[in-house]
């Protein structure tokens, strides 16, 4: 069955947050005269994000939007570095909105927009509204509407994500397909009753990245990239 | 201060409800032998429309998605014309739909288009995402994202779906600025603090049209379309 809706992973699956972000913290750190390796920067700010994210999962704490998580990692990071009084306030505010400023996989856009005449297009994202209408409005991603976390005020791969965008839709979930490069995203998909779509991002996490290479599920659908799965619905 | 989001009503303001769903109305007519008169109905389906969010806002229902209102008051209609048993289920449901597919007014896609990489575009309307979605994608209005009473759970003019909206934006409402043709709309949104721009459709409701057909209050701005308010917003 074609599916009417495709909602995609943003992070890794569509844009290239590792480099993007070494290349927002190189700058920042240029600015004060200072060098800092950014792609380690980039891995340690990501490393805090599952943990920040499972707290709320787990609900031992209420829901907060990514932005603030991001900008508590930021500054977890930044303290353990010992460059927390570096940055002025206001510094530390406009570093944090790197995530809104990412590079698009070079497939991502014109994939896009083979896909948008034939169904509609929303991010599935743990990334807030705000975040993700601003780093779409950036990248030029031609999303239809912006679906994922805030909807369902939790986080991925807590299944109320999913099925709070499938509700959105007013779709049943076998009418959807979630598009991620990693497998994780896509077995709790799946255990909803959504349509699958891996995509591998080899360099998602760099020259030695060892997850995510290859499809460990059963998915409805393994392409190369966005221009192999538009080829693929047709 | 230049607004950063544009948020609009759209029934009225960016679409022509009325003549859509007249058109709409009489080719359901015409296919089963039956001639109608599409604009009556259309008023006459659109009379039961406050009314429908009224007991929400009251507090006398949960709220439900407009997609099931318009269900509700269109079967209200049919029953009241004798004509309920004319059309089958499915037919109904799709009738229901029409409201997804309204025709834009001449300057809804060119304004949008020249407003858009200035300000973060956006519905606040009393539809639902799923409806919002499916009548932007099928009306070419170009949104960033979408907002309005969904992501509120109530309906305008209750102020919590403003300032849900820029809630979600991240936004102070001072930083936005409502966009409709009805007075009373932009009443409830300055109301919360956001600025304010007027555009009358002295269309909206056919050639008798009484109400809203110049500003009434001490708006933000006035203009005469959305090109026109692209013009004075730089």
């Amino acid at each position: 069955m074609k599916p009417q809706a495709l909602i995609f992973d943003v992070f890794g699956t569509l844009v290239d947050w590792r480099s993007s972000i070494a290349t927002h913290v190189t700058a920042a750190y240029a600015e004060k005269g200072l060098d800092v390796d950014g792609p380690a920067f980039a891995d340690a700010w990501r490393a805090e994000y599952q943990p920040a994210m499972q707290r709320i999962r787990s609900g031992k704490r209420a829901w907060v939007p990514l932005d603030d998580l991001h900008m508590e990692n930021l500054m977890a990071v930044l303290e353990r570095t010992g460059h927390a009084a570096t940055f002025c306030p206001d510094e530390i505010i406009d570093l944090a909105r790197a995530w809104e400023e990412l590079t698009p996989w070079p497939d991502t856009c014109p994939g896009l927009m083979r896909l948008r005449p034939h169904h509609i297009l929303a991010p599935c994202s743990n990334g807030s509204i705000a975040l993700m209408t601003r780093l779409a409005k950036y990248a030029r991603m031609p999303f239809d509407c912006i679906l994922g976390a805030e909807i369902a005020h939790d986080y991925k791969p807590n299944p109320v994500v999913y099925q709070a965008s499938c509700d959105a839709l007013r779709l049943e979930p076998a009418e959807v397909m979630m598009v991620a490069c990693h497998n994780s995203d896509l077995a709790a998909a799946q255990d909803c009753g959504l349509q699958t779509a891996f995509i591998p991002r080899p360099a998602e996490h760099g020259p030695d990245q060892t997850m995510d290479l290859a499809p460990e599920g059963d998915w409805t659908v393994t392409a190369t990239d966005l221009n192999d799965l538009a080829d693929q619905l047709g």
